[in-house]
């Protein structure tokens, strides 16, 4: 009964939350304190107190009808200014209210961003390892995905292999830096070459190219290494924003896009992203979340927490002789598996009560992923499971 | 730079947002008081007291991980369960959670079963009038709209005509009672006999052909009206709900989708909604707000004050001439045009401060759209501008 095109979805339905579920079971059996579940990117650190705060604000001082009523199918004007102004004081650009559209998450925020720009058959290229759920946002559109290999000595991007798969096809290339699921910052040096890459087949081909930047981790960046905000670097940028990661808020579905002037044909383009969200379904971001986003838009969650947690996994698993890149961003690790089947590699550590993501479900297997959003106490008291499954592999001996 | 599909959709962009920018104007102008603005959909009763309640509840009480947190792509079991009880408390239904899947309001369910069961090419039949988006909801899938005309005598569905409309290419047809624009209902007896040529057409064609029932004003209807609950009358039926109207919360964004386990297929098709929410960018609906739901799940908005504002609106305006069918439910009234062009009505109603709805706007010409869901006030301060508007056509002379 159900269309074609969602048949092989439902057949794949998605390893991540099939091993979410599963972990469910683990903790059920043996407990939750027994299980270590590094499978899901859903933020453990709570929302910082200036949600609540400007929640309980909005509640008592506004008007209910203007609360949670309809605004411009972009947002409204007043948080889309706040969004800008905090960009313009952070990164120092010249946006304004009309370039940002409120979005509900950075997911919706990519397809809307999609829906207003491909063609069927136009080409969207990504980097592997790469978020599976891109090919399925590209196939709602009937793009079609290229796949970059993976560099996986830096896991910075392959521009070489990048500029041989640019196209007269090619629409849109995604990217997410900080990175998931690696945790890697793309550095100036990598954004400058990509924005010239892409100048020069722009120029070639005598079509726009759209670069769509996916940075819900944008915030979660550790050691102050610099993350360039990518419009300054290539004009016909899109960024994708969610706060889902920065203030903790995943379930309430709350982002942006940012479609500077510089982009070609901008205006139209910002006319039909607030359209493609209307007709998409969405019609608008939730109204009271918008809001709370203007009250806490330099608002900060703990991100000293995933530090923490970021050193003491890298640490400790380098030590038992995993190999990895340290992360410098985002809350994940990506690890090297000890056995050329990554599948085979996650079976084993859930016997340990281990729950990582094999790497094959970002497009590139041989390793795993290990999302620390999870508490302090995890990460310690996992290592004794890890040092069991380092000594099943022979590691350090 | 837009996708060719966006095109159209930018070039008509919506008359009604249109008219919603105009009337900001004209309020500019004239101050809000002499402004008559009947022309947006936007609930003017404020959410009950409930919602604030629950929402400081919530936050006192509730962890703000699990509050603003991810869940099952579908919703919190524990809401889904409040939403099917609450169902079959009211209705004598036999709904359990896994019947229900939390959406973006009822137009992203709509594009969530939509995108579940529709292949490209496949007809989907609506009544005129209708709420245009449901053409672009449609097209979102490559699907083709087959638009049955009008019996303007009681705004029932044609259901000769319908028969006739139905193919072996048919694979859903939407409904919407009580209904946009006329704030009809449609009769128990309408629903039997649809469900019948539905049954037959089935048979004819071995094919299942859904009955897809947009039901955002099923809570407001007036003089004691009895609204069918569509799942009993017909097997493939799936119902789109919403809390936009029924608790004022439009901006929210939060409504669900009830697939029966009567639904051929059902268990696919609940898997397959789900998986359609998360890739189409929704991922889920808004987190708070499913707990607030959960908490005021039958909770209503003052009902009263709309049933106020229909018939002194009604009456008044056929006192002063105008015809139109007596709404039962929703809160528009359809009325007729006293000339055949109704974007010309609307013109000069325009000149007397009066923002009406062009019926072409819902594939029916010759009639306009009069929302009602204004202060009761703008009603009573409206009459002398009408009276005028009657006496420029000539009404009652």
């Amino acid at each position: 009964m159900i269309s074609e095109k969602m048949k092989p979805l439902v057949n794949n339905n998605s390893a991540i939350r099939a091993m979410f579920e599963e972990g469910n079971q683990l903790r059920e059996k043996y407990g939750a304190e027994n299980v270590f579940d590094f499978s899901l990117g859903n933020p453990n650190v709570p929302a910082p107190a200036e949600v609540k705060t400007a929640v309980l604000e909005i509640l008592e001082q506004e008007d209910p009808v203007f609360v949670h009523g309809y605004m411009s199918n972009a947002g409204y004007p007043q948080v889309r200014r706040a969004v800008a102004e905090s960009l313009n004081r952070r990164f120092d650009t010249n946006f304004h209210e009309n370039n940002i559209v409120m979005t509900v998450g950075a997911a919706s925020g990519l397809n809307v961003a999609l829906k207003t720009i491909l063609n069927p058959g136009e080409e969207v290229i990504v980097f592997a390892p790469y978020f599976l759920e891109y090919g399925a946002y590209v196939n709602n559109f009937d793009g079609k995905l290229v796949v970059v290999s993976p560099d996986t000595e830096t896991f910075q991007p392959n521009l070489e292999e990048f500029e041989e798969k640019i196209s007269d096809k090619t629409r849109a290339v995604i990217i997410n830096t900080p990175h998931n699921p690696t945790g890697v910052v793309y550095s100036e040096e990598t954004i400058i070459r990509l924005a010239e890459i892409l100048n020069r087949k722009q120029e070639e081909f005598q079509r726009e190219i759209f670069l769509i930047s996916d940075e819900p981790y944008r915030e979660l960046a550790y050691d102050g290494v610099f993350v360039p905000y990518i419009t300054k670097y290539y004009k016909n940028t899109i960024v994708g924003y969610s706060f889902s990661k920065s203030l903790s808020l995943p379930g309430e579905r709350i982002g942006y896009l940012v479609i500077p002037d510089e982009l070609e044909d901008s205006e139209n383009v910002i006319t039909a992203a607030g359209i493609a969200t209307r007709v998409s379904g969405a019609v608008n971001a939730p109204s009271l979340m918008q809001l709370v986003i203007e009250k806490c838009i330099d608002a900060k969650c703990d991100v000293e927490y995933y530090d923490r947690n970021r050193n003491a996994l890298y640490e400790g698993l380098t030590e038992l002789g995993f190999t990895c890149v340290k992360p410098q961003g985002a809350f994940y690790l990506f690890v090297k598996s000890p056995i050329e089947d990554d599948a085979e590699f996650c079976s084993k550590a859930k016997e340990f009560n281990i729950l990582p993501v094999p790497g094959k479900s970002f497009a590139c297997p041989g390793y795993v992923r290990l999302a620390y959003c999870v508490s302090y106490e995890t990460i310690v008291n996992s290592m004794p499971a890890f040092a069991k499954l380092a000594e099943f592999y022979g590691l350090k001996q």
